[in-house]
C-alpha cells in the first residue's frame, strides 16, 4: 500500500493536532530537532506527551512513526527481517529502518517497556555516527538528514528494574512533562469534550484530589484524558456521578475504601 | 469460509441473547459506545459480563469478536502474521485487525491473563488516534467507525503482578458488575434452568452462603452460572444434594472441612 | 489413515471396558452428559477415573479423545495449526477441534499439568456459547451436539501454583473419586489380575497401610492399579514378597526407613 | 539406512552383552516383560543398570531403543514430527513411536533429567490402554505386543524438584540395583579389565572407601565402571597410583583435602 | 550493496574522526594492533572509547565493524546463518565472520550486555589459534592477518552477574579510559560544540559536580557527550539554564531533590 | 569446502604445536587414548590445556575438532540437523557426529558452560557401547575406532550449579593441570614472547603475586598466556609498567585498591 514516490506518506500528519502549550516547550523541541538531538519525553500517563510529539511532527512537516514498546519486541521488529517470497528470502525494513532510511521522527512510546537490551540497537544512531547497523544484511545505514529519535517514559511508577540504563539515557536530551496547571487543563478539557468551562473546572478539581492520593491508595491520579472522557459522557446527557464513575474512579482503582472517598468527593463537587 | 461481502458475518449475533438488566447498565454502555469509549467490564467469575456484552452487540447490531486472553497470546496472534502460500508469504489479519478494519466490538476476555506487554499493542487504538500500527506490514490502519474495544477482568483474585498497568487502564472507561440482587438472580436461575422460582430462591440462598465464605476458605463464591447448572440437574431428576455436590460444592473446593460446611448448608436448605 | 465418512472412527471404543461402579456415578455422568455439562473428575492416582470415562464413552456410544496434559502443550496443540504442504499452508485440526467439529468426549487427563493460560482456550466451550474460536483461521466453530468436555485432576499433591483457577473451575460440574471400599477393591483386583479373592484381600490390606502413610513418609498410597500389578506377578509364580517389592513398595518410595516398614508389613501379611 | 523388512534391525543386539547376575534379577525382569509391565530400574551411577537391560533385550530377542533423557528433550523428540520434503511435509516417527509401532524395549536413561511434563506423554502407554496418541497426526497408535517401557534413575543425588511424580511412578513396577557385593564386583572388574583377581580386589577395596565418603565430601563413590578403567590402565603398564589418579580420584572430586585422603588410601593399598 | 572487490568498503572510514589524545594511548593501541592482541577498552559512558577506536581504525587504514551487544544477540547473529534462497539454503556470513574472513577490527560495544555464554564463541579467535569454528557449516576459518578483536565495557555500574568471566577476560589486553582532565575536556567541548572556551570550562565545572554525586544520588555523572549537547543548544540561542536542563540534568535523574541540587549549581555557575 | 576423500582434512594439525611437558602427561594421555578412555582436562584458565590437546592430536596424527561450549549450544548443534535444500530437507552432521563418524578427537572446551542436560547426549559414547543415537534420523551411529572424547574445565571458579554431574563425570578419566613450575614457566614465556630469560623470570614472579591474591581480591591469577602478552609488548619497545598494565593488571581487575597493589609490585620488580 506504500507510495513508491513517498514511502512515508502514510505517516505524514495532514491536520494540525490540537496542542495547548504550557511553556516554551515547542521552541525547545525545535532547537533539539535542529541539532537532531535524540529526546526523552518524561511525565505521567495521559498528560499529553504523545499529542505533543504529533503536534511537533505536523509543525515541522516531518513524518512520525510511532512504536508502542513492549517486552516481546525484538531488535528484528524494529530493524527488519528476511521474509520468504516466491523467489526466496527478501529483506523487509522494520519501522526503525524505514524512519532512518527515508527521514522521519521515530517515536518509541513507553520505551522502558522494551527490554533494556533491545534498546542497545539504537545506540549507534544516537551518537556522532548516526548509523544503523543492519547486521543481518551485512550493511550499515547512514541516517537520513531528517531522522530524529524520540522516546517517552513515565518516571512515576516504573520499577527500578525497568529504568533506562545510564549508558542509554546519556545519549538523549530530555524534556519533562506534567499535568497542565489547573486553568490550562480546564481549558483543554472544555475544548476537547465540548463542555462549558465551569464544568471542566469542576472535573479538574476532582482530578486534583485523585492526584493527591497518589502513593496513598492510588498508583496514579486521573489523567487529562480521563477528564475529557468524563466531560464527553456528561455532554451526552449522563449525570455527573455516573459519568465520573465510568471514567474517573473505576479506571483508577477497585479498592472499595478508595472508591468511597472518590465518590464522596464527586458528590460534594456536583451535589 | 468468509463471505467476501461481509467478512464479519460469522461474528454477527442473530438471536437476542437473554440478559436481565440490574440497573441502567445498557444505557451506560450505549453512551460509551456512542463515543467509542474503550471499556473495562469488571466483576467476579460467572456474574454475566460476557452475556452482557453479547446482548449489547446484538442490540447495537455490531459484530462481536471475542478473544479469551492467555499468557501464550502474542501480539501477532491479535494483529496478524505472514503465512506461507504457494506463491510466497501472504498477510493474514488477526482477530484484532479484522475488528479494526471492518468494524466490530473487540472483546478481550480476562485481559489480565494476557502479558502486560502484549496489551501495549492496543494503546494507539485507545486514544484520539484510533490507529493500529501493523509494524510487520509497514502499515498503519485507521479504525473503522464502528470499532470499539471492550475488556473484562475479575478484580477479586488477581495477584498484584497481574493487575492492569495504570497507563493501560487509564485509556478505558469502566463498568463494575457484581452478582445480581437475590430476587433478580433467582429470576435468572429459574428462567435459564427451567425450574420453579422457590427452588431457584433456595439455590440463590446457598450461593449467598458460599459467597460469604470468600476469603474464609473459598477463593470465590458460587457464580450464577453454577446455580443454573444445579437447577438443570434437579430439573432432570437428580436429587438436590447430588445436584449441588456436582455443581456448587465440588466446583468450589477440595477442602474436606469446607465441603462439610457446604453440605450441611445444602442439607439444611433442602432437608 | 482417517475414514472420511467417520473421522472419529479411531476413537470409538468397540469393547466394553471393565468398570465396577461404587455408587450411582454412572447415572450422574449420564445426566451431566445429557446437559453436556463440562465435568471435572477428581481423585487420587490410579483410582479409576480414566477407566470410568472410557466406560461411559462406550456406554453412551460417543468417541473419546484423550489428551495427557503437559506443560509444553500449547493452545495450537489442542486447536490445530497450519502445516506446509506441496501447495502451501494447509490447516490441520488439533484434537480439541476434531472433537468439537465431529462430536466426541474430549478428556484432558491431569489438566493441572497444562499451563493455566492454555486452559483459557476452553472457556468459550464451557459456557452457553459452546464456541471454539479458531483465531488463526479467522473462524468460530460451534460445537457438535455430541461434544462434551471432561477433565481429570488429582487434588492430593498438587501445589497451589498448579491449582485450577476459580474462573476455569466454575465452568465445570464435578465428580469426586476415591479408592473403592476394601471389598469392592478386592473384587476388582481379583478380577483384573486373575487371582483368588483372599489373596486380593491381602493386597488391599497392604494398600490400606500405605495409604495411611500418606503425608507421613509417602506422597501417595498404593493405587488399585499397583495392586493389580502385584497380583499379576504372583499369578505368574513370583513369591509374594518379591511381587510386592516390584510393584507396591519400590514404586512408592526410595526411603530405606519407609521401605523397611512396608516390607515388614508385607512379611506380616504373607508370612 | 533402515531395512524396510525389519525397521528395527539397527537396534537388535547381535552379541551377548556380558552381565554377571547378583540375584534373581533376570527372572524378575522376564516375569515383568511377560506382563509387559513398565519398569523403573533404580540405583547409583555406573552400577550396571544399562548393561542389564542390554543383556535382557539380547536374552529376550527384542530390539532395544535407548534415549538419554535431557531437559531439552521435547515430546516431539520422542513421538515424531513433520519434516519438509520435496513434496511437502512428511511425518517421521520419533524413537518412542518406532518402538511402539514395531515392538521394542524403549529404555529412557536417567528419566528424571527429562522435564516431568514431557514424561506425561508416556502415561497412556503405561496403563491398560497401551496407546500412544499422535496428536499432531490426529492418530492413536496401539502398542505392538512386544513393546515394553523401561526407565532408569539414580535416587541418590536427585533433588526433590527432579523426583518422579507419584502419578507417573505408580504406573511402573520397579527393580532396585546397587553396586555388586565385593567378591562379585572383583570378578567383574577382573573379567572386563583383563587383570588378575587380587588386583581387582584391591581396586574394589578402594572403591569401598570412596563409597563410605558419600555425603562426607563426595557426592557419589566410585562406580564399577571407574574400577574397570583403572584396571585397564594398570594392565597397559601405568603404575597403580597414576592409574587410580586418572580414573578413581580425579573423576570423583577436585577438593584437595578429599583428594589427599583418597591418595593416602591408594598408597596404603598398593604401597 | 557490497563491492565484490572490497567486501568491507562500507566499513572503511574515509575522514579522520576527531580525537584528542590524553596520553600515549594511540601508541599503545598501535603496539597492541601490531601483535593483533585482542583489547578491552574500559571506562564510563560517553568518555570517548568508541571515538578512539574509530580514530585508530582510520589511522591504521583498517575497516571497523561495530556491534552493539545485547542480550538477544545469539552466536548466529555474530557468526552467520543459513538463509533460504530460490535454490535452497545459502550461507550468509555474520559480521564477526566478515571481519575474520576479510580483515577488519571487530568492535563489540558494551560486551557485558551480551550473554556470557555467547562470548565464548570468540575464545578460539583470541588465543594462538586465531580460528573461528563455523560449526553450522562444518568449517574452521583462519583469521585474516588484519583481523583484531576489540571490546568495550563500563566497569562502573555493571552488576556482578554481568561481569566478564576471568576465562574470557584473560584472553585480552586492556586499556583503561576516563573522562579527560578538565582543561582537555573543555577544549574538546569547545571544539565539538563550536562555543568559546570559557563557556566550555563552565560546563566542565558543572560536569565535575555531577561526577562527584556518583554513588550519592546519581548512578553516573554527566559525560563529555552531554556537555557537547549542552554547548550546541547554547550556541543555537537557548539560555544556559534551559540548555543544561535539557541535556545535563534531565538526562541524569528524575529525582526532584537531586535535580534541585543540580539546578542550583547551574544557576550559581551561570547566574 | 570438504575433501570427499578426507572429510576431516581441515581439522588435521600440520605443524607441531609448541608444548613444554611438565611431567609424564604425554604418556598418560597416550595410554588413555590407547583405551579411547574419555578424558577430563582440569585446571585454571590459560595454563595450557588447549595447547596440550592440540599437541597430542598432532603427535597421534588424529584430527582435532574443538567446540567452545556455551549455554545456547543445543544437542542439535553437536549432533546435526535437517537443513532445507532445493530438493527438501537434507541431514547435515554436526561436529560431534563428524568426529564420531570419521574418527577424531572431539574436544569440548569449558564443558561446564554447556547445559548439564545437553551433555547427556554424550553418555552413550562414553560407556562400552560407544554409540551416538541420532534420534532425529532414527539411526544409531557406532563410533569410528579413532574417536575419543576430551573435555576441559576450570574447577576454580565454577559455581556449584555449573559443576559436572557425577553421572557424567564418572564416565571420564581425568588429568589435572596447573600453572607450570616457575623455571618451566619462564622458559615457556621466553620462548613464546622472544624475550630473554631474566625478563621472563621477572614476569613469572609478578604472576606468582597475582596468583597469591586469588580469593583475596582477584577471582583468578595471571595466566601464562597473559605473561606472554606482556613479554611481546616489552619486546616491541613498550616500557615494563605500561606492558604489564595492558596485560597483567587491567585484564585481572577493575578494583582500584587491588590495581594499586599490583602496580606497586610491578614497579618494585622493574624499578
Amino acid at each position: 500500500m506504500r507510495d513508491s514516490r513517498d514511502p512515508l506518506a502514510a505517516w505524514r500528519i495532514a491536520t494540525e493536532p490540537y496542542y495547548r502549550p504550557v511553556g516554551d516547550e515547542p521552541r525547545r523541541y525545535e532547537l533539539a530537532y535542529g541539532r537532531r538531538l535524540p529526546l526523552i519525553l518524561s511525565g505521567p500517563t495521559g498528560c499529553g506527551k504523545t499529542r505533543f510529539v504529533e503536534h511537533m511532527a505536523w509543525r515541522l512537516g516531518v513524518p512520525l512513526i510511532t512504536v508502542a514498546c513492549n517486552e516481546d519486541m525484538t531488535a528484528s521488529d524494529l530493524v527488519g527481517r528476511h521474509l520468504l517470497d516466491a523467489g526466496g528470502t527478501v529483506w523487509h525494513d522494520g519501522p526503525l529502518t524505514l524512519a532512518v532510511r527515508h527521514g522521519a521522527i521515530r517515536y518509541l512510546d513507553e520505551v522502558v517497556e522494551a527490554r533494556q537490551d533491545t534498546t542497545v540497537v539504537i545506540h549507534p544512531l544516537t551518537d556522532g555516527r548516526r548509523l544503523l547497523p543492519l547486521d543481518k544484511k551485512g550493511e550499515q545505514l547512514a541516517a537520513h538528514p531528517d531522522f530524529q529519535l524520540v522516546v517517552s517514559y513515565n518516571p512515576g511508577y516504573q520499577s527500578a528494574a525497568k529504568d533506562m540504563k545510564p549508558s542509554t539515557r546519556q545519549r538523549f536530551g530530555s524534556m519533562a512533562f506534567d499535568y497542565p496547571p489547573p486553568a490550562t487543563e480546564a481549558e483543554i478539557v472544555a475544548h476537547e469534550a465540548g463542555i462549558v468551562l465551569p464544568l471542566a473546572e469542576q472535573l479538574v478539581a476532582i482530578a486534583g484530589r485523585t492526584r493527591a492520593l497518589r502513593g496513598h491508595g492510588l498508583e496514579e491520579g486521573a489523567s487529562t484524558r480521563l477528564l475529557i472522557h468524563a466531560g464527553c459522557l456528561m455532554r451526552d446527557g449522563l449525570d455527573a456521578r455516573a459519568s465520573c464513575e465510568m471514567t474517573l474512579t473505576g479506571s483508577l482503582t477497585d479498592d472499595p475504601d478508595v472508591l468511597r472517598v472518590l465518590h464522596d468527593c464527586i458528590d460534594a463537587t456536583f451535589g
